[in-house]
């Protein structure tokens, strides 16, 4: 027998947001050197972190706090707001799963653009929202394209990434403010600030900024190094907060990651480190994209976009080359973003190997550069 | 504003379904001395896996393998089942909320036992679902009842957990056989086995049995020990396990539990032992219960449930009188269950602790008890 699905989850496809570097290793029998491809911090945590991790896994038979009651304390002191305002949850994927279903149901238009972050599209259509995307302006999302389209279509969430992936752009925070204030009332904001510690402080607008249709998105996954243990969390108004407490696996922030996150906030000289490390790997990406005749996009992330002055199907093939030579990076979905690829910070080392492979692969990929170039 | 929530998620309470021990220690200013409540596995996880687990803090900046290859892959040569038999998810908390998505929508019959899992009723309700319960017989969850429900309200999904928590009761395998074969066309049984691991063998069905209404749930929580780590699987139909992939949020499985699960897994004669420790356990709270005046129920678990000779409001006031000699056990919802508490096996030197204080604990409420008894 079929199993007894409802008729939404009957007619959904078994679509994957993204494929792991894993799967791909397994498919080409092994292992990538260059790991550059899913924005990770190759810098990684902070030692004190995997300290505080390596001593929570001996305690690892006691659920973890449902209430995140030491981290939210943390989280509000560290931002200056009041601890209602903060809620964690299961990495940003997990924050924009709860929150789609808060407020989507079967036909509810919610408001993207085309070729903005995949996997809040795959909740949309999980929970059957009908998704109304907008093109980006330029290689920016689009402030008043989103605007215009959340009105128009009465829409009650909008999803905007500042600073954007997979573009690395970033909008100066006033126009982000503007959009914020200018979000008609029954509609929410999604902002999702996954990359916000990377980015230059005048493109972040103020945490003191509330605002009824706002919640923001942070995550331990990128700066904080933490991708692997599944923590993020939210700022928003005090009832979109306890919202959240309707519909959550109240138990689904592990343990040894909400040690890990405590002890990655309070060690903001790594993350300093870190921000170092990531600007001098950026600048090193951008004069190996140079050197071999591509342009370097400017970035407000941890990865650089990398325009390779061709098409989607060079860019797609030069993926492809890289990868079979143990180099997993990643690229925009949607054309014209297409045209490039998207390199994650990683180590000296590491940028050693990938400018050795990207001549060999773009020679590979030539005969059809020069095609799309004719 | 009221943000636009859903009209489903606008009269969902926000309900919790289990309070922490956290909360309670916050509330009372002082941790806990003997944490017995929560049937965590208080003999730990493997020493592999927390070697493996603080091996892997520092690789935690790396996302894990969306797909849990590595982990399905021993779970189905541990079973002797296909991989494509088996979901991993976020502990069985995870995988019921995505298995209440699969198959409930506002208004859609499930049925359960009245005072068995609320997690499973949680999410019930989360997605719009009718709860319909039908009532234990005895201290057992009833197969016939169950079944009787299922036909009568064309009920797509049914719960029943094998063992049961929490009265810790187990029926025969050829009963519970039964009921799985009985399943009527279109539905689809969840068989929480969480104290699989725990029970007498002759109280679990063969893994070999296959049947396409069947999903059995199995966690890294309870007999490994690995409750913080969030990390469970389902075995169930290849068509089943795949519809996950539509629902579930693809990297939420952490990698730290993902390398304590595969070393868990690895680590039998750790299990034996824990299983051993466990069983010593479980008979000095017999004693202890007996000692006392009290019965202990029969348990194919890693708990202990007492009957109190009183009923819920006695039960109630022993659990909170527990609670202030910082003894933390929890107890049944629904009556007549609720006359009992539900002690988890812990170590001797924590059950001297429990001994020495329920005696006081019993003495506050024996002025309800003899009026109960009265």
């Amino acid at each position: 027998m079929t199993p007894p699905f409802t008729p939404l989850v009957a007619q959904l496809p078994a679509s994957v947001p993204f494929v792991g570097p894993e799967a791909q290793e397994r498919a080409r029998g092994a292992a990538f050197t260059v790991r550059a491809g899913a924005n990770e911090n190759a810098f990684g945590p902070s030692p004190k972190a995997i300290a505080a991790m390596s001593e929570a896994a001996a305690g690892a038979w006691m659920y973890g706090d449902p209430e995140n009651f030491d981290l939210k304390a943390a989280l509000a002191a560290h931002h200056g707001v009041a601890v209602e305002r903060i809620a964690v949850g299961e990495g940003i994927d997990g924050l924009l799963q709860n929150l789609v279903r808060l407020f989507v149901r079967e036909g509810t238009p919610v408001v993207t653009s085309a070729g903005a972050y995949p996997t809040f599209n795959y909740h949309v259509n999980g929970f059957g929202g009908r998704l109304v995307t907008v093109p980006y302006a330029g290689d920016h999302e689009d402030p008043d394209a989103i605007l215009a389209a959340v009105r128009a279509e009465a829409a009650p969430l909008a999803y905007f990434a500042n600073p954007d992936n997979p573009m690395g752009s970033s909008h100066p925070a006033g126009r982000i403010a503007g959009l914020i204030e200018a979000m008609p009332e029954g509609a929410v904001l999604a902002l999702d600030e996954a990359y916000a510690e990377f980015a230059d402080p005048s493109a972040v607008p103020p945490i003191g900024l509330e605002h009824p249709g706002l919640i923001r998105l942070r995550t331990f996954s990128k700066a904080y190094g933490l991708a692997g243990m599944r923590i993020g969390y939210a700022i928003t108004t005090p009832e979109l907060a306890k919202a959240f407490d309707k519909v959550r696996n109240h138990f689904g922030v592990n343990r040894v990651a909400q040690a890990g996150a405590l002890a990655a906030l309070g060690d903001q000289a790594h993350l300093d480190a870190v921000l170092h490390a990531v600007a001098a790997a950026k600048a090193r990406i951008g004069d190996i994209a140079a050197a071999h005749g591509m342009t370097a996009l400017p970035s407000d992330t941890n990865f650089v976009t990398i325009d390779t002055g061709c098409d989607g199907a060079v860019a797609r093939a030069l993926v492809a080359a890289l990868a079979t030579r143990g180099v997993f990076v990643r690229m925009p979905f949607v054309a014209p973003q297409d045209r490039c690829i998207r390199v994650t910070a990683v180590s000296d080392a590491l940028l050693d190997l990938f400018e050795a492979e990207l001549g060999p692969a773009l020679a590979e990929v030539a005969p059809m550069a020069s095609v799309a170039a004719g």
